[in-house]
């Protein structure tokens, strides 16, 4: 058993990098700017900065911090040394700054907030995609994301070696068990979806047991969501499903388990630990030379 | 020496929880809605469901959650069972919430997004601040936010019992070691600031020493961060002030550590550790009744 | 060979209408709103005011209209006497709208430019929808919809009967000849799809020929869309999928023509004359009672 | 009698054609932008590309075009070969845009949408004014224009060579049959409407018969529009109104009748079919070199 | 000679209202809200508080007060005891809310920004008008406004008993001494802008002389604006229009000198005074009763 | 005694002026644009032109200048003479703008309305500053602003050599009666004040009689506004304080009285007349030669 083929990086669309910069700005800005920065630096004062890494892990945000010099003030040149997804060793720098000293600083939060937190993401992710490396076996993001933000960590997830789960409600069908309470049965809410939806949406059951696995399988469905089985049965699942669906394990995912899951055989691996738990990797910004 | 008294519980404003929950819609709902819901259950159905919490902890973002069952439709009615603030036992229901059943789910993961994010910042900060109550030391927390949740978790901090520092660049001075070294000494910084800012403009300055704490007092800020110092020189520092300025310590703020730090007699102590590395409280959304 | 089952109506998300009723309210009433009526109709005026139908066919829009009416001002009341996707005959009233005289017609060109235009869509769709009744076949829309309006021309589309294709380029995965060119064929191109994918992305290829269908089918694609082919191929490409995969055709796609597409046993067929070339239904709002 | 001179061609405002490009990105790019030029295309790779016409017609929209191209990313360079308002042939290039392969096959279906339909509204537009050419007569839109796009399409008409009529309802006043029953009598919501407007806000008055426009013409419209009235019964308007106003002719305008309407002696025809029933002009993007 | 007829009330739409007092809560309210209410006032106190003139004059801005405390959050009741453009004198009352402290007070400046302001420009504008009201000229506004509040302003004007000059460069044209060198004389610019403009559009020519004058009349100008000339040149320029024009004077006009450029006979007289140089009107909010 | 220093020059961040100039253009260009420019200038022409002063004062406003030159389309040049701040004598020329004749004429309004507004209160702030220059006084403004300019009306009063009060109720304490009514006293809204704020938000008490000033200093106010006291009480004031608290002086406050008020010994006079009661700056664009 191999691990998957390493996908083309992903491009994050920039109207959604430009957006979330403008909404970090306005809550750090605020009406009267960086007032340290005004009161204590002459506004012809110049610097150069690096973002450095104070330990090790995945980069990601790069994007955002170049959105945030160029929307901070005209003038700024950045130089990166490294892509989202990269690996960065403790001591190592990410980027480097010069310009207006006044515009550094005033962005230098914004750039960070959004590369520790993502960056956060993608070093997570990359443990949990390692730790199942020895398997085909996909780790993936859920719907649990912080709010206005889930364009950014469903790219994060990504750079990390992840994959995607649904960006939202809206782009593929997933049953649970409120759903197939109200339509009557598993066989019902797979054919109503099917009923429903063209023929590029997907459609994934959630189940708590094999008897429903059986009927999410026999109704047609694309991919089944394993809710919360212990190892044994997620092999189980595997055997009965014979490849006739994707399955997904979910529940209960941490980096200790994850390898014995995907050892289970099941394709996708969903966590919402990556997205919502992901504790934010340590950069920040040195002031290299003052002019 | 006592915990300080307990202030005034505070209110969002309006604006910002609706502007948060449009943002949460427009990534979750997309151009299509809840399309799993419209397949499998009828236009007219109803539901009444409850947020239930699984673990305890201290509860926050009910004003987030009533905005999206309101945002999401016409006709939903929601009665809420605590407040922002309150502890939550596991098992205890939070609000329940009833009307047609596909705005009930449609709304439910922003819903659920909010709150578990919040209430996971207050249940953090909750602990920390319950560690110094035997002092009277306050948590607070940093500019280190989650980029477009600011006012949110800063509200979520004080839920918790926490403080806020700054909400942005806009509304303090604190003088770091970039800033005096461009100003020349902490002394001309200090200056510099007293002539650019108005009188409702607080003055913090960051120092790495007990010489740079003396000269920072000598220049007549109102507050100085004590950057990264061990509890001895905490005390010390304590000492020196003599309550000629509020001190705020920072770094390495741990809760196994942060009631040694409290006992040393600094009046704050700030971490990003509260707003940026808390783990979600785990809360649910389970149908009660179905019609 | 029967029709497909009729599936749930379709929900427009709130946030969706009130953006386009909003976008439409300000181009119509700019900064000093109606001024006719305002110079003509004193402030207290009151009408009662019916939109009626001038045509037959199918009407879609309402909650724009109910939006329209919302928006403009408060105390108006509206009753409609049709759902979206109901038909309509020539002379029947759809809803009848009361209170101010100047708010009614403030809103009267907002209501009916969104009822009209989309009323135009679903009639269209299903005329050719019902072209294919007696078919398994589905007609479904493309990405060639008015900019802007994208979200409630699918709507739209589905209130006529049809189906919807992907709503934008990240929800589904729609290989082309420019992909297929830069990858070096069809089975590379799939795979690198897959690669990329998460498990709810649906894959679909579009083929010139019946030899690239083959490769197609062979690379595992979801769908396939035959593109311009003629009915004589169609039929031999339905007999060499074999229900492997979703067939669309797509290209030349007329009203006199789609009956004997659909004949071939193709499961879908696209086309944006159903989205950009549908002439609006005839609809005027008339004034019944005056106050 | 000759045809009217031509006038400059208009400028569309900047924030509009920006608004519009963002709106369409938003929905077609959607959070994760467009995934199979991601999945099948290196981020590296180039492209040449040119939007060619497959039919003839007047081309409209290339400031859409090229703020697409330019809003998507940075480094795509366009060159165009028409400008708006002019005529292209069947099989001719009307632009080439060259840079990233992703980036420009992101941006293709909303630069197509923006000019497939507003040069659609041009062609249209340009065989009604073609029609007139022998008179003094123009051919004006309305406000039935698609919510959203108004001053898009309104541009489009005079690319056609078409006028303008208001833009809402609050740059003009015209006074309809409902207005006029409030008011009293045509001569009453004149004088209320010369009494509420400025002097650079023109007036305008719809009417029926002969007799309501020997009113209006009294009580000293700017303009008077003729409602569904024969050919005879406009040259009887014409002759009656001898100069003292502007006349419109509207209602049932086909490309067949509008030369005889025109023939009248009217000055203004005005139609609703030219901004929504037109047909999209057949553009499409071809890919000229891969790199 | 009398004054002119009372035009009805002008409806200001609900969209701008909305906007502006969004606009306005962002930059009072911050993130944080009212800090001093919630610090100093519990979360259920009430209040009962009047709006009062301090000074008398007319009342303008009750739309955006009525917004603001909507706005706010649930459960303010507000009542009026005035409308828009009443006579309003010192120590009376202007309105009443009563609910929740917090938010009367929260609201409160924001409610008073907008009413001082826009009472100040109704209140000088009525001393404008009233200067007039012994001849049939109609004092009018220019573009000349603060940028962001020119629809609430021009409203305001109106309510002070004024005219609207163009609301925008989009919706009349008005040839400028720039454009009449461009284009090569008074005649040619006239006769580009009849060719250009649809016939809603009317037509004003600024002139500095008589022979500019006759050269604009001659030109079919509908208005023409003689600009700072002196009252004895006004009146020659009323008796060579002869009423083939609206003339209206602008330039230098003073509460002093307005009666006298009145009488030459001109029909309208623009100042930016009455919009930029309008001193606020003074109001304060009084608190009633305590709950 | 000797006036206090001169603070840094302070930067008005971009997305505040972006946001500025992007309102001011939807307002003024509407749907269509500068219709004069487009129905008089050719496409091609160009200009040079000026912004000159037609009276001498304080300039403010050139960030929003070029925004609005560089927003209004591609390629026009702009050359500064002064900065922010500087004084202007009547004639001379602020800024110069070269390019395209239609986008300069089409921004200049906007570009003037800002700054002449600006300019105005820099102006006026510049003539209070300068009559108690001879003090260590402050003027500063309030928050009696015109709603949606706050941000760039602090700015001006900065610029004209003021300083800022609170920017919103969200950034200081500001304790007047209401709050001490309900609080109970000026002491205990002073603790309920500080319990509830940070270590970075200033408290100041309004007071209006010396025995209320003694209890707030007692309390601990970091700062006191002295409401509407005589010049005598004012001195008094500042023997009681001693140097306790920060004493700002409010109400009635002219240039005539400044003087007299600052040598109370006051450090702050703030005044709602600088940003709300001054009359623009005479600025003017004058075309310098055509193309």
């Amino acid at each position: 058993m191999t691990a998957a083929p390493i996908p083309h990086p992903p491009t994050l669309p920039r109207h959604i990098v430009e957006a979330a910069v403008r909404m970090a700005f306005a809550e750090d800005l605020g009406q009267a700017g960086d007032i340290t920065s005004q009161a204590t630096i002459g506004p012809n004062a110049t610097a150069v900065a690096r973002i450095n890494a104070r330990e090790s892990g995945v980069i990601c945000g790069l994007d955002c911090a170049l959105a945030a010099f160029s929307a901070i003030g005209d003038g700024l040149s950045v130089e990166t040394f490294l892509r989202d997804g990269d690996r960065v060793e403790a001591g190592t720098a990410v980027l480097q700054v010069s310009g207006n000293a006044r515009l550094v600083l005033a962005a230098e939060r914004t750039a960070l907030n959004f590369m520790t937190h993502l960056s956060g993401i993608a070093t997570l992710t990359r443990r949990f995609a390692d730790a199942v490396s020895h398997t085909p076996a996909h780790i993936c993001c859920t719907r649990k994301t912080t709010p206005g933000l889930r364009a950014l960590e469903k790219y994060a997830v990504r750079c990390g070696g992840g994959h995607n789960h649904r960006y939202g409600l809206d782009d593929a069908i997933l049953i649970k068990d409120n759903h197939i309470a109200v339509a009557g049965s598993v066989t019902e809410a797979v054919a109503a979806a099917r009923t429903f939806a063209g023929h590029l949406v997907a459609i994934e059951v959630e189940v708590d047991t094999l008897t429903q696995l059986a009927e999410a399988l026999d109704a047609g469905a694309e991919a089944v969501l394993l809710d919360n089985m212990s190892n044994e049965v997620l092999r189980e699942a595997v055997a009965l499903t014979a490849g006739r669906a994707k399955l997904e394990a979910s529940g209960n995912v941490t980096l200790e388990r994850v390898a014995s899951i995907a050892e289970s055989g099941v394709d996708y691996i969903s966590t919402s630990r990556i997205t919502m738990a992901a504790i934010p990797l340590d950069l920040g910004l040195d002031i290299a030379i003052k002019g």
